[in-house]
């Protein structure tokens, strides 16, 4: 049996087109694992906003920074929801009519509240998890913060209990009336792919490419659907 | 000279590294026209929302769709103001300490009212400029919304006049201290890269692929930084 999170709340219940949506955490984990750009959707001196990050995942958190100065940590400080957001597109979907054009995709949709981490070690923790994110192992070979670094960052924790994922996938879906319609269809899928590394001027010779990088197309590969 | 936005408003005026910001409307417009996925951050029932649309522009709006039963959509009836959000991941930015890791990217920001557009004409225009957005002359071959589904359609204006761009670039920045430390650094370029069409398994085999579709990959690379 799947792991199901509680019923959804109402904000985090899919309204537009409810068959797409999906409640289990390793459906939303998967999701989350799979991206590397986070919306957070907050409010700030009354206006709505939503502003890109990064972050990583470990069990039921994930984690990002906030700038100082930044409106998003005037919010999480005040104790107001958040909303973060992760979107991959994997598709376009190309109909003979213009009303079932739609793309391929994976979102999740989270809401709480976030929390700023404090306590030293929780935040090299948190940091860890979003430099690991995406390269397993670069967090144990680079240079960790120091003081200096820790108190200049401001981290933020959110729990994924409130989530839901939606998605489309799979091929084109005219209508019966339109099958006979002179236009090409179909799918066209897409992929973020990485290209060569491109090295520092300044980096040592004797430094070879990490396994983690090396592996990276392949990794990133597996991770579309 | 750049034809520039005017002053941008405070909401507008990025805050946490301004050195990235741009507000030149050359550098937003190309921004938007080489991302595909917009989130809307607005706020429902005293919650905040970031959800994810596509989009296509034209001139000084962006046009989106919302459907009937969203709570996008209410916020706009009641006047409210939404934040419209696009990013595009350009590389992952890997520096000898963990402080200094980032990522390269694109990202617009801009706020003020989406409008619903009711007049038939400028919703097939705004649904045109949808349509056509990744793939120009799409519109024109495809069959177009009947009536019925042009009055399920909820179609969106917004006009960018309070908006700005924020982009890192370049090189890994590691500080004089750090550069001697053993860890590889550099940059690693990602890029959305189409692959092979999947035709419709009932595609009469008469229609060829389109143009717009086989010069998607060249159309798709220059769109990258």
């Amino acid at each position: 049996m799947k792991n199901k999170m509680p019923a959804p709340s109402d904000r985090a219940k899919v309204k537009v087109m409810p068959k797409r949506s999906h409640y289990e955490k390793e459906t939303i984990y998967k999701i989350l694992d799979a991206a590397f750009v986070c919306h957070i959707g907050f409010v700030a001196d009354g206006s709505p906003f939503a502003i890109p990050v990064v972050y990583g995942r470990k069990d039921d958190k994930i984690y990002f920074h906030g700038g100082k100065g930044s409106r998003m940590l005037k919010t999480v400080k005040k104790g107001d929801d958040i909303c973060a957001t992760v979107t991959l597109l994997d598709g376009f979907v190309l109909a003979r009519s213009a009303f079932h054009h739609s793309v391929n995709y994976r979102s999740v949709v989270a809401f709480g509240k976030a929390v700023e981490i404090t306590n030293r070690d929780e935040k090299l923790v948190a940091l860890r998890s979003i430099t690991n994110h995406l390269f397993p192992g670069r967090w144990e070979e680079v240079r960790i913060p120091n003081e200096k670094e820790l108190n200049a960052t401001t981290v933020l924790s959110f729990n994924l209990k409130e989530a839901s994922a939606k998605m489309r996938t799979g091929p084109v879906s005219d209508d019966e009336a339109d099958m006979d319609f002179s236009a090409w269809a179909g799918i066209i899928p897409v992929h973020l792919v990485p290209s060569d590394p491109i090295p520092d001027d300044q980096l040592n010779e004797l430094i070879k490419l990490p396994d983690y990088i090396r592996d990276l197309p392949g990794r990133m590969k597996s991770l579309d659907i």
